[in-house]
């Protein structure tokens, strides 16, 4: 059930997402988004004591966490992960907002801060069904999780703001392929 | 040696670059790049069509290209690609330029297409090195050069834009022996 306080949370992250959508980090300000959410900037404040704050809780909005998957193949698992992600960079406003972020992170070292602990707790599903998969023995047992996960999930992210081209469909599969699988 | 016109060139595109960084993508006009570099507006359309061919040979004048390593070792070239990358990102101003044309390519295509040339361009000495290699027999014939692009060069992007961490001085050596050479 949610309750009534829920819903003006909810209320209030939309409305910083779509003041951060249009008016960038520059144009962020707690008036702005009050304005947007039709509350007062105490309403706000009582919630998050900081943009700073607010943002993050924003960010973590988009990102939408699904529950960790956990079939019992590693390779599944990962699957699941990056298709999931692919359609985050695809089909939603998560994308536009992140490169809003790599923007102002290069110029604030609070926003980087800020930025580091956001991405530390999305990596946490992949690192964990990585884990996993090594304790099982489908992985090596000297797999390095943070550096498999810098691997699987970088070329997506290059792909989409670096190199501005299409993911294509076999994508997933052929670095899950070559970065948990290899030959030699 | 250079020539007189290759100095004022110099100059217009250093102006373009200063402009660029104090004011993002937002303030750079031709307006700016002319007051800046104390020439004419008219002087910088001679050179330059438009604001867009203009910031394009700026980036490339940030990014510059070093001649392609040929040391007859794909593992030693590939070292050598990465390590200067890693100086380019980690000090110069060209990961500052990167990021505010990564967040105006979110909002504007034609942005966009422009990037995605010089990101070919960049590319160029990474697929000629990996496709030396195979022809040699130092990677497996099957070998795409694309994709193993990709898994190289990306890893070092999502550290500096995305997760915000530093660069550990092992990371070139673990990523070229984790992607070019896997044990199974």
């Amino acid at each position: 059930m949610v309750s009534r306080g829920d819903g003006a949370r909810q209320r209030m992250l939309e409305a910083a997402l779509a003041v951060l959508d249009e008016s960038g980090l520059a144009g962020f300000t707690m008036e702005a988004v009050a304005r947007r959410a039709g509350a007062s900037k105490a309403t706000l404040y009582r919630r998050w004591p900081s943009t700073g704050a607010l943002l993050v809780d924003a960010m973590d909005a988009t990102y939408r966490p699904f529950p960790t998957p956990d079939t019992g193949s590693v390779s599944k698992d990962v699957t699941e992960i990056l298709t999931a992600f692919v359609a985050l960079l695809e089909r939603t406003p998560f994308p536009r907002l992140l490169a809003a972020f790599i923007d102002a992170a290069e110029r604030d070292p609070a926003l980087s801060g800020i930025h580091q602990d956001l991405t530390k707790r999305r990596r946490e599903p992949m690192l964990a069904v990585l884990e996993r998969g090594r304790d099982r023995g489908e992985l090596p047992p000297d797999t390095d999780p943070e550096l498999t996960t810098d691997l699987l999930t970088s070329p997506f992210f290059y792909r989409h703001f670096v190199a501005h081209r299409p993911i294509p469909r076999r994508m997933v599969s052929d670095v899950v392929a070559r970065v948990l699988f290899p030959k030699t």
